[in-house]
């Protein structure tokens, strides 16, 4: 499994994410793009191309601040906790600080929304892939960061994906002395995203795209994938945080 | 960045667990231990050779149900929620299921209980590798699995780590825009155990290491790592969850 950073400049308002995303692999690295391979795409970069940008003047000004504080109520689909200036927030079903909003890597005063028809955008990102290059096995997964319990440091998640199983169900396969698994689900969706978040950094490292190469061709799939077979029901969820 | 599986035998109680490495490291790859790399550890191996492993004869026998609960109940620092079969626990600072105990991956009836003094592991195996391969930098980090909320399927998380800087801290750090970051501080460790998910699987694969290569130099450090750099305090915690 290789991982392969591609470097960009930072993208214009509205300019063409998949010209610029092949310009950028093309120029960079050599014979990049191939089978079995699943393409990260930091959820930032495609808010930018959408045009997903919100002027709150400074983000230090106390009417600003309600405007922020707006933004993130209004993205939200639920909020969990509300610290002021800020919050846990459920947005497409993770949980994730301030519904996703990126304060920084946007120009000052401008805060980056989540992308719109995040699933869409990755099925035709991929299935453009796919057809470019003559591919069956290839995948595109929508990534941002998240916060964890008690843990210092975010890691990474995945928003949307497609081309692959996000969520690998071993319930029923055997473990290392042939007992059937109880419960073993492994969510590669999350983990090929914090596995790009090495690379990808928070700060000026320009990298919104990192290539993972030589996976396992059984993770490949052409069904639809939705971020749905990654929610779990509340009687599954061991974690009994209640929204108040 | 590359991930190279390092496959193995099931490992006997009590063995080795170095020479276990360098004999399956050398055996499989070809020059696979050179600088800038991370050795991630499956914790269940680590405890197999401590033999950290107890036995509750049948786990679908109501004795030994009992027999689990009253382990994860030693074995845990804090019961964050109890559904019977099923705790939300922290064990070392880290939120996790069962106190990290396993039920697969051991022979029917005996459970994997977390390995013991993780980090002075974590801190020889790597001066080990250092010393026999004449390396500068070079980092271990002991794996396990987490549930996160709302969300189906494990990530990654790490133990205790050696080597390595595993909590990047990039405040004070600027952004695209040459703006200072606010709150922007990575899990590097977590990151790369997630990466290293991907390969390990959680059945009969028998992949209890992961060499992860082409690091960025400056993850690397001598300074004393240890798992509190990753704990945050309760009023820096979004998760306002309460243990009852």
């Amino acid at each position: 499994m290789n991982l392969i950073p591609v470097k960009t400049r930072i993208l214009q308002k509205n300019e063409n994410l998949f010209l610029f995303f092949i310009e950028y692999a093309e120029k960079n690295i050599n014979r990049v793009i191939q089978e079995n391979s699943v393409l990260v795409i930091s959820s930032k970069i495609v808010a930018v191309s959408q045009n997903r940008i919100m002027n709150i003047l400074d983000i230090e000004n106390k009417e600003s601040v309600e405007l922020f504080r707006k933004a993130v109520i209004d993205e939200a689909d639920e909020i969990l906790v509300d610290k002021n200036k800020f919050f846990l927030t459920v947005k497409n079903g993770v949980v994730i600080a301030n519904a996703g909003i990126d304060k920084s890597n946007s120009k000052t005063g401008e805060i980056i929304l989540w992308p719109e028809n995040i699933q869409e955008f990755a099925d035709i990102f991929s299935e453009k892939i796919k057809k470019k290059y003559a591919l069956k096995n290839f995948g595109v997964v929508i990534s941002d960061s998240r916060v964890t319990m008690r843990r210092r440091g975010t890691v990474g998640v995945a928003l949307n994906w497609s081309g692959f199983w996000g969520v690998k169900d071993e319930r029923g396969t055997k473990d290392l002395f042939g007992r059937k698994l109880e419960v073993s689900t492994v969510n590669i969706a999350d983990n090929l995203v914090s596995a790009a978040e090495i690379l990808m950094g928070q700060a000026a490292e320009c990298i919104p795209f990192v290539i993972i190469q030589n996976l396992d061709s059984g993770l490949f799939t052409n069904i639809q994938q939705t971020h749905k077979s990654a929610e779990i029901s509340q009687e599954e969820d061991l974690f009994q945080i209640s929204s108040n």
